[in-house]
């Protein structure tokens, strides 16, 4: 399976230097690549490694200069991603439905999909062409998956949610549990219905358990490209817009609206009825209780603008020094008081 | 299934304006509804959305005035929920247990009880009538459900804990895994057996992937009418009091208490063997480190009195501002002195 | 199964005053212990329960006093883990492979080993001797499950993962899901492909529904002793070091290595790319984006040293009042200089 620097350069529309002979069969980290082995350089914070590192070859932006074989790519990071398809075989999967799975009455599952031991597909689901269903993975009724997606370990979508084509959910993710509705909170908790769905559009990527749950009345909402890593909530009616990245563990409260290209990191919070405008950035472990403009970079808890929360930031380890200060110039405009009453 | 606009007010015990003859097919939003559907105004946000939907018929409350048609109630929240028991059919069950279902030896599964495939059922465990045992549905052994609880896919309830009457869990919740128990803590971390259980009481509802260990001894309770959202996290030993409402991704340390009526926020934290009292309300995003007396409202990370909290945020942000401040000061300070020394 | 004090206090190798015939028949926290029942003190908080418990006996540190009947160990808490054991039997376990387990071609089993029904092993993977896997455990191809380990209902571990020995892993833990991986992100959302896997060594304990992605390349890894509480995210290439203990809700970014011993606080967030040293502290709800030398102490979003901190925090709250008086001030020193300015 291996192949000359040079052949990779060209897979890649690159250049190279050094020796466009060598032979790689592999693709490692800088710190564990060795002889015959391929790495690359895409955070600027590890550059000093180049000259460590035992790879081969490396992948690299066209700027850097070494004299280790390099080869030069606009985008390392995305070259890498091609590379590994060279390297590295996609799962075999068995053909069809396991003699395990589950398939309600009604339901219709594409020739050549497969549905592996431990699957539950419910009445009037609807399994796309090449979709994968993974061991343990649960459709309720009337769910729809489109072409192309794979929904791995012990997936659960509720009744009549869509899923669109070229879908991943990882393992354990809920999509359709109810919304958290509840009139009088605190007192009888009167449960409001959740008859609602999900819909999850073309190209999305779902992290491991994270949870999605169905609108009160017409649908939570995951646009095409949308990519939310793992244990993040997304309430009830939320919009999520065109290729949005939600990091781990952040939460969406109801009926809040996100545009497009908006970048959440991680831990974040937003409360519920809010609009997020398109290409908004919001820092990690920030709380977002109103709405923001589009093309807006906030962080902090309550969140402001990136800039004035670094300079909070760098003074809130200073308030005990601030406190004093204070203290200190209450004392000396108290005895200049004095001292000028008495002239 | 249509219901006229009279037939409806009259159902919720209120009053109509308008058209009491046009016909309701069915329930959604105000921005999607359109002609033949009930639409509903609870938020009073949304208030102008009123003059623009194209619902045949709105539930307000009794002050709204309009020249649609509108149904008033009371509470147009709890008005929904009832609606909507008229248009939405509750799913259909098999009945039975589903061969593909494992019932160990000793377990006693009620005759009208619903085990879908997948479901185990380990031995001595007791399954109550009506239950609804979802695809996937894991119980230990000598577990008790109560009578028409409902546990959706791959919920896991551990052995021995005790789940009461009417309550309903999420799919992929897990009820009665180890709590958090390690003697000499980043040494030799040896492992406390916990060898408790987790209590849920009638009435519960528990939001989907939340997680809620068994009790080191005695018991982890969620008491009666408690209502828990999504990814929350309940530690061992924890007491939650009635009708308390925990909001998606908040995690409570082990051996605190929480009164009656209690409400937290999203993705708050509360330290461990603390007394929360009833009627708190504890803000999204709060760190509570210390016991919070009844019927207090408190907020923020170390938390304070709401009010204090919201002049605290306001100010937060004008740190930088605040610190130019006191720099100035002290030069005008300092040259006052000077100039006072000099006289 | 009743033990006298005299043979429990031998069997701690401690002591004990008061009545060393008296038999214990189980073990129960103060509030519910009574007759028959053995207790325990650990947290210094409760020590005025020895007053009031009803307990025959308690477990308490040498320096405790009483007329109760005491048996003084050096550690309570470890003396409680030991006397567990005598009280409490382990779960039993079906023998072999449940009939409604599925083992893929060219798996191995190791033959004392317990697949319990809903469990799927994939190709070539190998389960190795006395392993349990209870109900709907997923192991993919090529996963090594070391001998002795426990993994609960519905865990996941994807391809190729890693498992050591005397590993217990809880209900819903999804171990080798893809890294959260995109480039371009907010634009096109390129996917890289994350080929590693997860290690996770000897003696690790995992708590439910937590979270560990794959690595990009090579591993994501877990080391001897580790062990994490519910609900925890760790990203992509992350290393935990040995023993070191993470509580619930924490997230770690992708590349962030902790040394051994570290204590990582509920809730608290680690950016990507840092190193944390051996034996840090980290307070709960921390925000954490810088190394941090071995044997710190921190706390806070942005962390700093720990005293620093909790100085910071009796700050906060006082920031209206403050405010105010800078204000005053102001006002005073603009006096002043006009006073001085007519002179």
């Amino acid at each position: 399976m291996g192949k000359t620097v040079k052949e990779i350069a060209e897979f890649l529309g690159g250049t190279f230097s050094g020796d466009g002979d060598a032979v790689i069969e592999n693709v490692k980290g800088l710190d564990e690549a060795g002889q015959g082995d391929l790495s690359f350089l895409s955070n600027p914070k590890y550059r000093k490694k180049i000259d460590t590192t035992e790879a081969s070859a490396i992948l690299v932006s066209p700027e850097i200069k070494s004299d280790k074989t390099l080869i030069h790519v606009k985008d390392p990071y995305i070259a890498l991603a091609k590379v590994l398809s060279l390297f590295h075989d996609p799962e075999n999967h068995p053909s069809g439905i396991s003699g395990q799975a589950f398939v309600a009455e009604g339901a219709e599952i594409s020739e050549d999909a497969v549905l592996y031991p431990g699957v539950y597909v419910g009445p009037k689901a609807v399994i796309g062409k090449r979709v994968i269903l993974y061991p343990g993975v649960k459709i309720g009724p009337q769910v729809v998956v489109g072409d192309d997606s794979i929904l791995y370990y012990n997936v659960t979508v509720y009744g009549r949610c869509l899923i669109g084509k070229k879908v991943i959910i990882h393992a354990g993710v809920v999509v359709g549990s109810d919304g958290f509705g509840f009139a009088n909170p605190g007192r009888d908790n009167f449960k409001i219905p959740q008859v609602g769905i999900v819909q999850i559009d073309d190209d999305v990527e779902i992290g491991a358990n994270t949870t999605i749950d169905r609108a009160t009345l017409g649908k939570t909402w995951i646009q095409k490209g949308v990519k939310i890593d793992n244990l993040v909530q997304i309430a009830h009616n939320v919009v999520i817009g065109q290729n949005s990245i939600i990091v781990a563990q952040v939460g969406i409260s109801g009926s809040t609206t996100l545009g497009r290209s908006v970048i959440i990191g991680g831990q974040s919070g937003l409360i519920g009825h809010i609009n997020i405008g398109d290409a908004v950035m919001i820092g990690a472990q920030s709380g977002i209780s109103e709405d923001v403009d589009s093309n807006q970079i906030v962080s902090g808890s309550p969140h402001m603008p990136h800039r004035q929360w670094l300079r909070t930031q760098a003074i809130i380890g200073r308030l005990p020094e601030l406190y004093k200060k204070i203290s200190l110039l209450e004392n000396q405009v108290r005895e200049m008081e004095s001292k000028l009453k008495k002239e």
